[in-house]
């Protein structure tokens, strides 16, 4: 079973076992995400799921559902204005305890919003995507105003990382958030506690968001992850 | 002696006695601030001071240095990338352990960013921004992006905050800020604990940053304050 098939196989489990009709839904970004999209579409077309509320984390989930006609909404809406009751994504790294590194896609920054405003938030992903620390093989995510480059660098630097500025493809020079900013990407050389990282580079003047998603926080828990596996089966992990 | 000669008299204070020619100079922002950056204009037009590089924190602060001939860098610039000697700039409130709000101008993301990249920090105010308490009388700005509004003003009423929206004049609905964000002004009821508040609400997923200036923290010490008296004197508090 290839790694697409492992993705998709947990994305639809998930899509099937926990979207409800009535619900709040946060849709994820990435290439995992995309397939609870696309069940999401097919089971409102079908009129087996009705009158979900959808807010998406990203252009690109916006985009797929406006393909598939699912309407959705913004976080300050009435629909919504009140939290989410579950959000689906996917992630880079996944590890023994659930905690995450997100925005390979370079959507951290609204996915951590979707996520911590979510009753319940679920992790879609191939097994591949299981470490036992992050941010060793996989660099995580550091959302940066443009002026904070170097500045934000050298502090990140002085936390033990390594930091490469992430180069956009078919546009020159880095890549721009879709709020404005560049991204960061860091790897450590040695295992890293996620907690503590994740709240040191937030406190880092010039850092918008980073991709370590570690809780629990006040009202939040770590999220539920669906993995695919390459034996066909999909291990459910709290 | 009313409060815009307090303010004039300690900034003149703090530019001549602190800033010295090939400084690397943070500007800050706003009604005090802006003495300041009017005496380095004025010692640089009489040739008493010499190769001053200057960093601004907003419009406001670029405006008035291309008014006076003051050239400006960014702090990514080979001429700045190694960070700055000295940040002069002004605060809504100073407690008695120096610590601070800013933001009142909406600059604070910057301010931050130049505050805690800076060798040296002071901060120039009048004497009525001395609090017993940050906070209690004028409120602390949190920068969020759009999406987060609701679900940011919830997080911060959780901490025990009591939020308003930034409404702008001039220009219809809420201020926007120079990087594309909305301004929560939060105010407590009772004295909280700075620097907890200040790590707290820039865990909160959508704060971009918040107006609270606690240091110390690595490589950054609290500010020396320069208060202008209505005595005519000038109190230097490190």
């Amino acid at each position: 079973m290839d790694i697409q098939a492992m993705k998709e196989l947990a994305a639809l489990r998930a899509a099937d076992d926990l979207v409800r009709g009535g619900m709040r839904l946060g849709l994820g970004t990435g290439s995992t995400a995309v397939f609870v999209v696309r069940r999401v579409g097919m089971r409102l077309a079908a009129g087996d799921l009705k009158d979900v509320k959808v807010f998406v984390t990203s252009f690109q989930t916006e985009l797929e559902c406006e393909r598939l006609n699912i309407p959705y909404y913004g976080l300050n809406s009435p629909e919504l204005a009140g939290g989410l009751d579950l959000t689906i994504d996917g992630a880079d790294e996944i590890d023994t305890e659930n905690r995450l590194i997100k925005g390979g896609g370079g959507a951290l920054l609204v996915e951590k919003l979707a996520a911590y405003n979510s009753g319940c938030f679920v992790i879609v992903a191939d097994e591949s995507k299981q470490v036992s620390h992050l941010a060793l093989r996989f660099p995580a995510p550091v959302e940066v105003i443009p002026e904070a480059r170097l500045a934000v660098s050298r502090a990140l630097e002085k936390l033990g990382a390594v930091v490469t500025l992430r180069e956009a493809l078919r546009k020159a020079g880095p890549v721009i958030t879709e709020h404005g900013n560049l991204i960061l990407d860091i790897k450590f050389r040695e295992a890293v506690e996620p907690e503590d990282i994740e709240k040191r580079i937030n406190l880092i003047p010039g850092v918008v968001e980073n991709g370590f998603f570690t809780g629990p926080r006040e009202g939040w828990s770590r999220p539920r992850v669906y993995i695919g596996c390459g034996n066909g089966a999909v291990e459910i992990r709290d």
